[in-house]
């Protein structure tokens, strides 16, 4: 791409530096925001470098927080000894929203992947194998991806709390919602049969 | 979406203001930058509001530029003389891109269109008129998009220059290369059949 203006590339370059994000579409945010007023666009740029330089990592649940403590980890109204442990805080956003959990979170930082190099050291497993031995937890319920990585995080940790008195969860692995038997995979479709619960449950829960 | 950040809901819901960004993947992008070094960051935000406040439309021809008048303008190896009008920036780097142009341009800020209330007196058309009658143009060439308000502003200037001695043209429409004839629509079909060019013009413009 030929630009007649240097402050345009400058800015084209830095949108395109965002992953999904090519030259064109860059191009056509910067666009946009060469119509905007002059106060919207520093208070764009304002807000994300405010988040960058203010933003904090709960130092008991390792979610993104204003503060030291995270608001769901102060929140006087939530089951202190339910921790929901999740890979990242997308995930925390994702249970949010959904408002059918009111316990604590355990961002995990990643899961234990060894082929991308990420071992158990790199994540957040001591401090969630603490938190249970010092916070009186009665269930941890694991809100990981269903895959070979999650199912290994969830055994490595399983191992590590052998010996603690702690109820072990996981989220319900099965056909989504909406979804169709015959284009589910075999695995999804194996473990639902597997794991099928009794109809007076389901219709309880539901 | 429930967030337990006020700084990244912010930061969030900047980014879900612009074009095509909805709220998933305004929050992948803020996520992207919280990994970042916050010099990064800082370099993101600051490169969005230099830009904004600091860019120009040249004097001339409108195109957005570091100065008061643009670097292609200015440019004493471009050809003076003709004047290729386009829409809008975005075609003026589509075809600088090309290198196939060596004048000036001329960006109306926009095609008539009476739907949607753009009306000639909203372009750059009058500053157009003007050039043509005082800086000597020889031929003007219309790039705009090939539908009925980008003929109108054609016939619309094409009325305005009825006096005036300046040659007009528009870049060729047809089947575009790599194309299919039998999926071309019939409007760009007949015009490629009645706009037919001798073979030997083709071969030598390849």
């Amino acid at each position: 791409m030929q630009f007649s203006s240097q402050l345009l590339e400058n800015a084209v370059n830095e949108f395109a530096k965002l992953p999904g994000i090519g030259k064109k579409t860059a191009l056509r945010l910067v666009l946009h925001l060469i119509k905007k007023e002059e106060g919207e666009v520093e208070q764009f740029s304002h807000a994300l470098s405010k988040m960058r330089n203010e933003i904090k990592f709960c130092r008991r649940c390792y979610n993104v927080s204003d503060t030291e403590i995270c608001n769901i980890c102060i929140n006087p109204m939530r089951k202190q000894h339910f921790i929901c442990v999740v890979e990242n805080i997308r995930d925390v956003i994702a249970i949010e929203s959904t408002q059918q959990f009111n316990g604590l979170y355990h961002v995990l930082g990643g899961i234990i992947s060894p082929l991308d190099g990420v071992g158990p050291e790199q994540l957040t497993i001591d401090a969630l194998i603490n938190r249970i031995k010092t916070e009186e937890i009665e269930e941890i319920i694991f809100a990981l991806n269903p895959n070979i990585q999650g199912d290994t995080t969830i055994y490595y940790i399983g191992r590590k709390l052998k010996d603690v008195k702690v109820k072990i969860t996981t989220i319900a692995r099965g056909i989504a919602f909406g979804g169709e038997l015959e284009y589910a995979d075999e695995m999804t479709l194996a473990k639902s049969i597997t794991n099928r619960i009794p109809v007076e449950n389901y219709i309880t829960a539901s």
